[in-house]
């Protein structure tokens, strides 16, 4: 199946996993894997959260993301990939204080029945 | 943690699932997710196969595919995402005769012990 991006909108998520701003998604989910085009404004975080029994794989299309990855620090440009496994804990920001970061995330359960 | 597909080297795969000409791929596999850069010449394919106890989705950087996804015929632009569900088959070609495809893949397990 295919998804055309384009022609979706994008849903504002308020304040995502209790960080700041907002989380823009285009998200398909099927209860197997989200599928998500997403869009961090800049000022905008996601809060500190585990992946329990599932990961999460984010690829970067433009823009850059700072990221919390356990108790690690890291930066994600564009063009490339962070990835939390299952039973690991991140968090992300903007790095830019004037252009969006556009990114391509996977979720995908692990542990289906 | 962070992937870094600028600093890595193409594999080439040939005939790649029993397709045609070869696949190129930067793999990350860590038994619960594969996260691939993966790139599709002109002339070259995937053959047919199921995703049994896994998925594949596919996230066209540049360039575009044409897919069978189980008895149907589809196509993915750039900026677009195809996904082939567990239980479901696909195969796949590039649809230009002169520029490559560049996609990023993650095939992630569903039923981890």
């Amino acid at each position: 199946m295919i998804f055309d991006f384009d022609s979706e909108e994008y849903v504002s998520i308020l304040n995502f996993k209790g960080g700041e701003g907002h989380f823009d998604a285009k998200m398909h989910d099927d209860g197997k894997c989200k599928i998500i085009l997403g869009k961090v404004e800049p000022g905008c975080t996601s809060g500190l959260h585990t992946h329990e029994r599932n990961a999460e794989v984010i690829y970067v299309i433009s823009g850059a993301i700072a990221l919390t990855y356990d108790d690690e620090e890291e930066i994600c440009l564009s063009g490339q990939c962070h990835y939390c496994p299952e039973g690991h804990a991140h968090a992300m920001r903007n790095l830019s204080d004037s252009e969006p970061a556009i990114m391509f995330c996977v979720v995908p359960e692990h542990h289906l029945g």
